[in-house]
């Protein structure tokens, strides 16, 4: 096999290889052909070095497995900062609603997935996990800029933009996975409930059902916040975990959005049944929704990813600062500075929201046989020196503006900071132009 | 005046001043001559423009003043990443206090600090305080990059480094204030008491007695730890903040670093003596140290500041990441999405930074006679993308490294990411060369 040309060849670097066996490569190369990694070794170990079509230098460099983004709405994009510091219902019902009533169609979403896609991979994330309206314009956009997705087509039961009838939930969930599993080695389709105060318990199960019978990931909103709790209490006499798991919501291949008004019971129930959690703390900081009780979900053997959550609420998609605040914001509320290390916090954003999102058979890891999907950072700046601990580095020195080359199915997606797939100006500008600029919304 | 030529005209641009009376000008000019802020005004407004040396085209960016940073450890710099999520005791007593011992010196400090001042300058701070051994060392780094700093000599009741014998305190003291008071307009001396559990109660009386007697300000950690408060308590009867009252220490020169864990009653007597504060969050977030009742603060009308703290526990100097954290925090620990607004928090790392260090006449704003302090963020960017609200955009979704051009005292120490002061590689390898690289420590 070895015999033959790579595609790429990275040679040089720090590789974090988040994989099991492997730790810390000090000086590696990895052979990357037909989108996968073919090997990853400390230079010398195999002095036979094929060919190469591109050569990348990683010499002082951090080499790392992209970073999975277990939740976006990424055309919401668009609201960035539209409405900031406003209690969530206000937030919610006097901005975002109506903004989204204005302006949501497929064109928007489409030009908004192309942008949010831009941000993303010059952040350092390679797989984004994203439940919105017009979910085939965001598959679109992902496919033509070779980024990897889960797209979820998402259900409520009241008229969205692109569903207009919620009495055709289920015939739309059916035609969303029919045309989209197999499509593109890049897409991954998912169905997406809301959150149990949008849907009603028929919704879910319904939903739920149909991506069970495909063997498609579930996901859902969930006890984001109290009011959800008292709210969900008042209607059905259960807590949100409870009621899903009572419902048979609840498996491996449910992903729980949130969870942070979970009791000790709950995080039981979740652990039990199997069910992953994406876990979104600048989000949920900023809408003062609560903290989630995630080193605990940890200790039960929960599975827990990370995600940024939409723009409009973050607000950016950076999911590198998502582990700053991450490995901080649980210090903070436990007073334990042991908890949520560097490590854990780093592979909570790969091979742990890899898992959440059942892909960790392909990626999450720099690992023979996973597709490659690789980030460089550049460790020649100020703010990452000097350099004890690669992933302390990563976790709090780092932001995304430190990834300079990024790797998607092996190909090349951005290098030295210039993306190869997406026009750039042209992704900033359509917002420019088609949605309203500043205070004028 | 104004036929006079300008050294620099910025023209375009959103400009934030943070003054007053002005808001935002939405396409501005600013005059700067002689280091300081000749006029500031919408383009337009006077047609008469003057010529100047250099002009800068601030066309579709941010124009804000410079950032203060209330609290810096600067040398620490060199310790960033080699201890994280440890215990507090366990991180300084078996890892930091032993590193300080091995490598400390004059060399370092100048070295570390020139680094840092690299740092800061990449992630728009103009203004610095900090507190350190060798502070002669840290304000050579300053003066030779044309940084603005308060520098304070640091006492406590042990030997350290470049500072022997603590029965000198009070005279270094008095000749640290002797030396560099009107030793540089960018440079001013100040005292710092380490904290309470390392100073008795003399030596907080002496060193502020020398402080207030020369007009200098004067700074100490306070109250920072759950444990520090117990310590205190049994050892004098008095929480920190109550024994340094009754030893009147606390008055407007005063500046108490992270204030986690004060009482209302010890709130209302910080504000009562006018006492200013400097909040550092990501630090006390790292070391799960406690989290500062801000808003409370705030609404009592006491001063507070933003700072990172030193490296070594937070671990970089980004003020943009630090207000991201600072906005957040306190939602999430209130669970009031109102709280620590943008405009609020942009206001706590410039305007209100300035007036902790008893600055804001000079610094803090863009108005006509200050000094000219001033950064410039380029909106060209996906996640900048599009632009609602201005000071959301600075405090949620930019980090340092968005910053282009920078302006301290009326001199360019950054042009589009190019320090012109500093000899970029010549910082980061000192580091290398220096100290020891990577898990040798």
């Amino acid at each position: 096999m070895e015999e033959e040309t790579l595609d790429i060849l990275i040679r040089g670097g720090i590789v974090l290889t988040i994989s099991k066996d492997k730790d810390v490569i000090d000086n590696g190369e990895i052979g990357i052909r037909d989108g996968r990694i073919e090997f990853v070794r400390a230079i010398g170990t195999d002095l036979h070095r094929p060919e190469a079509k591109e050569i990348i230098n990683a010499e002082n460099m951090l080499v790392m497995p992209g970073l999975v983004n277990t939740h976006t709405h990424l055309p919401m994009i668009y609201f960035r900062g539209l409405a900031d510091d406003l209690p969530l219902n206000e937030w919610l019902v006097n901005h975002i609603f109506p903004a989204e009533a204005r302006f949501v169609n497929s064109e928007f979403c489409r030009n908004g997935a192309n942008l949010a896609i831009a941000e993303m991979i010059l952040s350092g994330t390679t797989t984004f996990c994203d439940a919105y309206f017009y979910p085939e314009s965001i598959a679109q956009a992902a496919i033509e800029s070779k980024m990897r997705g889960v797209i979820c087509a998402g259900f409520a039961d009241f008229p969205a933009p692109g569903n207009p009838d919620p009495a055709r939930n289920a015939e739309v969930a059916r035609a969303f996975l029919d045309t989209w599993t197999g499509f593109s080695s890049l897409i991954t389709p998912a169905l997406f409930c809301h959150a149990p105060y949008t849907c009603a318990p028929e919704t879910f199960r319904d939903i739920k059902d149909i991506a069970r019978s495909k063997g498609a990931l579930f996901m859902t909103h969930l006890a984001e916040t109290k009011w959800e709790v008292e709210d969900i209490k008042n209607r059905y006499g259960d807590t949100p975990v409870r009621l899903l798991s009572k419902l048979g919501i609840l498996d491996e291949k449910t992903v729980a959005v949130h969870c942070n008004w979970l009791d000790d019971e709950e995080i039981s129930i979740m652990a039990d049944c199997g069910a992953k959690v994406s876990h979104n703390p600048e989000s949920s900081m900023k809408l003062a929704a609560g903290v989630a009780p995630v080193p605990a979900m940890l200790e039960k053997g929960i599975t827990v990813g990370l995600g940024t959550d939409g723009c409009a609420s973050n607000n950016d998609l950076d999911l590198i600062k998502e582990m700053g605040t991450a490995a901080k914001i649980h210090k903070a509320v436990t007073l334990d500075p042991t908890v949520m290390d560097a490590r854990t916090v780093l592979e909570l954003a790969t091979i742990e929201g890899a898992k959440v999102l059942g892909m960790e058979k392909e990626i999450g890891s720099i690992e023979k046989g996973k597709r490659a999907d690789i980030l460089l950072i550049d460790l020649n700046k100020p703010h990452l020196t000097p350099l004890y601990n690669p992933y302390s580095h990563v976790v709090y020195s780092a932001s995304g503006a430190d990834v300079t080359t990024s790797i998607i199915d092996g190909k090349v997606v951005m290098r030295n900071r210039n993306l190869t797939t997406i026009d750039i100006n042209a992704a900033v500008n359509w917002g420019r132009v088609h949605i309203s600029r500043k205070r004028e919304m």
